[in-house]
């Protein structure tokens, strides 16, 4: 909004429309939760020729993008990304606009699709984007911790579900099978199956592959308030929510990001991390 | 999201957490409005050198922006911007996306955010885009025509009140006056008092002004389904909503946008474009 | 709420939690309809003895209860009840409980059932109220005046529906069919035949039978303003919601409640009573 | 509701109206808290000569009703009474009405309101109740156990601060003072200056007075299931929620209702009953 300076003049007579709105705060002591999701990604992604099952470029566009919105809001304590969605977890005690479901929820699609196209000619240096992709969003609430890990598992394994499969499907594609044979070949396969397959038919060990893939990509901030030095995401850091703060010392109290390509179902990553958990304290 | 076909796969441990998502539809026959804002524009205006009061660049990418969106949602009948936001009425009877108001509202502002940094160096080619830009987006539900209509009345009076006091605060500015002075000068100003400042100070003719800052843009379809010929927006239809229809169709259905520098208060308009308010017919 | 004026005391250390509290108004320029229901009502009838199909002592008390919900809501513009069901119609501008749904759902309710038990024993002077009963409620929201006479025709031609399975059904069993040779022998019938069952084994045609059983009841208040003089509830005005009017005011103010069996689909009821709808003008 | 096994009968002109309900399920493993609250309480304590500051036949009167209550809805673990209000503490885990809000709330405060009108005669032998009285309701979700417990720790202190007022200024009244002098007499006075009122002019020893006053009232069920003999309400079972159980199996059920007049800020209420937090175990 630019001018919201002049306000108090003369709109009244249909000012009214406004009492229309209606509020929506999250829940208080809930972890709020925003997944973006890509809108028609598969016909996107053919379009622009991603790799299969998995490009590179694209998912560390996407990372980049989910930096942006973590710059962006200071109190997003954890991402997880995968394919084409990443979550975006605040904190508990989260008093960004209010907690207003619609505004997290919003802001937050709206800086990564904005990232997303702003920083695709650096990753995809050889392919120009053909039109402006979209995603949606959504605000889940967590009331424990254990309910937000465990919504972090459910996206991981499902990270792992998918690729399983789509590594095990574009082998065969890759090899020479049509796209109809191959999924009729994958249906009702144990993940024991696909590993099988993918060993015996194609000499991958499933679990050598990058844990890019079969992981997914979690992003947290350095516990420690550390100057960010050279590293600095271009975008100024005018657009953070804490836009009070005059820059300089914005710029030191924001914590690095860091992008692990880990597990998060089991403890040891939450013991090591313990401040994702405890940001409140 | 790219791969939901092997959703019947095992992901049964934590699927539980699915179950927090709580459904928000619009409730039936309201006409679903969108609103999208920019964040902090004040600092991204200036920072990227908008001519003030008003730059043509920035406010036709706007519109560029909104057609983009239009062009993803066949249900907006009618969409009105200004400054740095923009409307978009979706009709009454609407179903796309089951009328949930998160989907519709984060889809709408993905898109504009998107559009906005894909078509920057089109409109600003002499200035790069130093940072990706985000907006918010908000969905407001109107029970009858008239509210409706009240709403962007609301809007367009707000866009002339707005522009009214910018046009005289940044003449004042330009003339060498300090912004303190400037709003100094306007405090507890009228109408009257500001184009009388124009006038006697500027021989600025206020009403002579375009109406493209005097009255915002309005976006509509052509009543007549017409092949979109030429000026075809860049998108691909794929991205459209009704992404089962195959190409051609779609580019036969398509109505293309028009864009209106016009007064939408009075019933002159609204007379003209009856479709607008009767797509349900 | 007894003591609210010491509220400024000090409850500090777990005032917190009232901000768990969310508000739930009701969309503006909607028609709020509250409808209460009978709970286990089915056991309650059996237990009580109610006549089959239709118990007039019965009905005549969810009307009086209806009655009493009227009397403390002078906002309620029209009401329908059928067998163990009532509606309130709020009118569209409604302010009362600043439209809170929560309020106006959980205190019809309250005053309905309160009142049921209340006035019992006028309506079942030979049969005790073995124990309290219990309702519930909901708010449904209707944009238009259309939408909102639709709603109401939707349950009277479910009162219709239901009345005349239910003659069919208690004639059978009257007649000494068991319930389940009843059942069977009524399903997949139509209206017409239904109607032929009644005249052809009972001698009952249908429309001969009370309105009361056919149509339900209409609870309207008169169009003028007029003295509520000796036909007056019992409840004190006090108890109404415009508890700041002083008695005798409000008497005066108070307009008489009329009971009507009557059609309330067609035109006419509408034409005849305009102010039901137009309350707000 | 009555007749619902015809439904499958023609009812589809009207019957889109339906559509118009919007659910409002509670946020899963929160607390559902519904808080009922009598309406106009002080004009009805009043016209019913209820002893001043605290009426036991009243008080006893609310707990019976709150026992209506708990004995309808097993999933209320706990719940909490003074003056004129009520809260029950759903389990976490409870599928009661799918935990639909609307749902629990009218339920609850039907039943209540219902209840309290059944057993007036049996509290107030000696007074006729005047007219039926409404309660308010409205649900509360709290995400984690302390927040509940803070909850009811919040109105306990309420009942406390509210009932040392109203003993000095009940006690000021009774010796001759006026209402509106006795209220001046106690602006400004700190919890000490009450007690120092008490001792001094009225040879009160605020401690002393009955733990009911001063700490209203929790309702627990007892741990164990036990076969609730002989003083067992008399609403029928069936009434309850699990209505499908036959009646004899629901007694043995049951596990009988507990009312304490404790403190149940401290911890050592939730040490002597932990079942009540550990229902979901």
């Amino acid at each position: 909004a630019l001018h919201r300076l002049y306000r108090n003049m003369a709109n009244s007579h249909y000012e009214y429309v406004k009492k229309f709105e209606i509020s929506d705060p999250c829940l208080l002591n809930c972890w709020p939760v925003v997944r973006i999701d890509g809108k028609n990604f598969h016909k996107f992604s053919k379009l622009h020729k991603f790799k299969k099952p998995n490009d590179d470029r694209a998912l560390n566009l996407m990372t980049k993008s989910a930096e942006s919105v973590m710059n962006m809001c200071h109190d997003i304590v954890v991402s997880y990304g995968q394919s084409d969605e990443y979550s975006f977890v605040f904190k508990k005690s989260t008093a960004t606009y209010n907690r207003r479901a619609s505004k997290l929820s919003s802001v937050v699609v709206s800086q990564f699709s904005s990232a997303y196209v702003f920083h695709w000619k650096d990753f995809f240096p050889d392919q120009e984007l053909l039109y402006p992709p979209a995603f949606d969003s959504r605000v889940i609430l967590y009331p424990s911790d254990k309910n937000m890990r465990d919504y972090l598992s459910w996206r991981q394994v499902d990270c792992h579900i998918n690729n399983l499969y789509n590594t095990c499907f574009w082998s065969l594609v890759h090899s020479g099978m049509t796209p109809f044979t191959a999924q009729d070949e994958l249906k009702g396969t144990l993940a024991s199956d696909k590993n099988e397959i993918l060993f015996s038919k194609f000499g991958i060990n499933y679990n050598n592959l990058p844990q890019l893939y079969r992981k997914g990509t979690v992003l947290i901030r350095e516990k420690a308030d550390v100057n960010s030095s050279g590293n600095d995401d271009e975008e100024p850091i005018s657009e953070a929510m804490d836009a009070d703060l005059n820059d300089s010392k914005k710029r030191k109290l924001r914590k690095p990001i860091t992008a692990l390509n880990t597990d998060v179902i089991g403890d040891e990553f939450w013991k090591k991390h313990p401040h994702v958990l405890n940001t409140d304290r």
